[in-house]
């Protein structure tokens, strides 16, 4: 007779779990703990139930990169196996804003803001997940709910000591930079929402790791079973050096143009590209390995290399026909250092110093000024290849500058 | 034509709030800040409102000492000068017990517990302060209404650092004795108090420094009108050593007997008796500096002195004929060292070993084992002179032996 506690599997069940858990665990840095993961892969196959996979997002506009796909691939492997997502929108502390009132910065955010980021994110996610098996969750609804007799039980799992073992608390507090009460309970809300979710596997970058073990003793302190936690490397931004994000400017967004998502892929450092291969593309591990191979034998020239992930990059995100013309116009405009040839010219008679803005009014490249306002603030416009992105720039006009808006209109100007 | 923010006192008026500074700063240990204390004092006399006057306490319940009553001293000052006291009885604390459901010792209050436990509070005090005069508030009528957005608010205006600077955090912090994170809650709560209470002045033990200060910054936080707080010194207990509490049992309660208060008062060190006339008695200033120097010239005899404080207080707390009583009975008893001279002798047969309940029922003194029991948790069963308090006790027979059952009654003991 077997124990009744242990799952019983079936040798097609036990396949199955094999092939969720080798493929679930490629690429991942940590999982805590194995044991525990495996056992709710084969109690999900034993009883055909799909398990709960959160994914924790700030609710501040999103603007989705290559970095936060290394974590979206793999909630796509989740979904393939027929688990079910749950996207998290932490909007409590998005609601509340800042509760000092000391940063004017973090400001507080309506419901209708929350609800639009949140569409942005469902706008990008749905790139790579699919969104209708989709579960979106605002922890507002239940975090909004507590009284302040729940948020001291809630702080009475933690210590202040084990607290302060989390990175960058220490850092702050051994430098003397100040720690604020209440930030200690962005972890702790972290944590509580996956007592809220029920969520069996919660998945996160390395640097979530502190927030992902909370989840772990909260569930455990509220009666509920521990989730296991999955950790995925950090991809460096495209300085090669640091973390990729938005306000370092070294990402490249899902959402950006198919000419600007190649461009950029060029100028991923040589060293990393096999890391943006591995952790930011579907390949096949074996293809990649060939192409790590080719590379280190010479026989693959790396900016090769590099222009294929720039295409699948397009590819992925965009389709097949607009990473033909990604390529193409890469390869015209900037590989042969080209400029296109029926170019106008205009001999500039203005002022030396002038708005960008009426620059581009002037040069008729822009309808109106908010027109060209706009266009600056999407990125679209460019000074000798130079993106411009101050609506307040003053531009020194020069012999032979070239102006750009878009992809295809093009200016130079003589003085 | 003078600055309209400032006050403009008469003569008069400006003696009388010389008269209430120099009257409420006598035996304080700190007022913070000194500035912002007589400017209150002005204000009230200019405008005759009476100034918020707050002591917090805790809602177990209260067995109020001599301790207790150097505070109780001074808000009857702040009464006599028509000062509004405000009593916070902390049961918010007391009614969700401990939040992480570790300790057991820190049990739930029902309101009713809360509410007798007030009572009692009312009670005691009422021996020292006008309570008609005097409000008592219950901070869960506000604490309880916060939601996590408030308490984030709340936790928000305190740095980690400056949390753990409060002694008894910093030691365990330093020692790795685990503190619990909403443990800082504690003083953030009794500083939230003033915020709601509007508090113009608060008063506490020189080792409630920290949470007084935490009521200033908080009142200022919230847009209030910060607090001035006065500390006063900590007595020792009748060891003469640790502070006077109740666990310690080296306490003077003023709920004691007469004889047992005088009793008590005879055993205060002398070191200390002065400190003990000095808070915790309203004689003059100028007639204990009188003492004082009798005592330094030896024309004063300490026991003496000390007999004074005790009928001081007995007069206090029971009023004067029982004063003259007890130290009629301190003489007889105690001090000429003689037992009363109708004392009954039983030669005792029974067992050489015999519990003590036991004993007092067998020798007549008791009626019942139910009626010992209760007089010796009392504390009015003494063997020798020496209090009795455990009701378990076995007593070894000896011939002599005195046995004493409340004020009068004796039986000596042969074998």
């Amino acid at each position: 007779m077997s124990n009744k506690n242990e799952a019983v599997l079936t040798q097609e069940q036990q396949v199955k779990v094999n092939e969720q858990v080798e493929a679930l665990m490629r690429g991942v840095v940590e999982v805590v703990p194995e044991e525990a993961f495996r056992k709710k892969i084969e109690k999900s196959v034993l009883t055909g139930k799909p398990l709960n996979i959160k994914l924790g997002m700030d609710p501040s506009a999103p603007d989705v990169h290559i970095g936060h796909t290394v974590v979206l691939q793999k909630l796509r492997q989740f979904q393939e196996f027929g688990h079910h997502i749950q996207l998290l929108i932490g909007d409590f502390t998005g609601k509340i804003g800042d509760p000092t009132g000391k940063s004017e910065t973090r400001k507080v955010l309506t419901d209708e803001q929350v609800k639009l980021n949140a569409q942005t994110y469902v706008e990008q996610y749905g790139k790579v997940l699919d969104m209708d098996k989709t579960e979106i969750l605002y922890n507002s609804h239940w975090l909004g709910e507590l009284k302040f007799e729940d948020v001291l039980k809630l702080a009475g799992q933690m210590t202040v000591a084990r607290m302060l073992e989390r990175e960058d608390f220490n850092k702050r507090y051994k430098t003397g930079q100040p720690i604020s009460v209440h930030e200690f309970f962005y972890p702790l809300m972290q944590g509580y929402d996956s007592v809220a979710m029920d969520t069996d596997i919660e998945v996160g970058g390395t640097d979530q790791t502190f927030n992902l073990l909370m989840g772990r003793q909260l569930q455990d302190a509220y009666g509920k079973e521990k989730q296991a936690m999955l950790t995925l490397p950090l991809i460096e931004g495209l300085d090669g050096v640091r973390k990729m994000s938005k306000s370092l400017n070294n990402y490249i967004g899902i959402d950006e143009s198919p000419n600007e998502m190649f461009g950029k892929s060029m100028s991923i450092p040589d060293e990393l590209m096999m890391k943006y291969y591995k952790l930011a593309t579907d390949i096949p591990m074996e293809e990649l390995e060939m192409l790590e191979q080719g590379l280190a034998a010479g026989t693959v020239h790396p900016r090769d290399a590099k222009m294929k992930l720039g295409y699948k990059f397009v590819e992925m995100y965009h389709g097949v026909a607009q990473a033909d013309e990604a390529k193409a116009y890469f390869e015209t405009v900037f590989q042969k250092r080209s400029l296109p040839d029926d170019m106008p010219v205009v001999k500039w008679s203005g002022d030396s110093d002038v708005s960008l803005i009426d620059l581009l009014v002037e040069l008729n490249m822009q309808a109106t000024k908010g027109e060209a306002r706009r266009m600056i603030q999407g990125g679209g416009v460019k000074i000798n290849e130079v993106k411009q992105e101050d609506i307040k720039a003053v531009v020194t006009i020069e012999d032979g500058m070239i102006l750009q808006v878009g992809k295809r209109k093009f200016t130079k100007l003589t003085i």
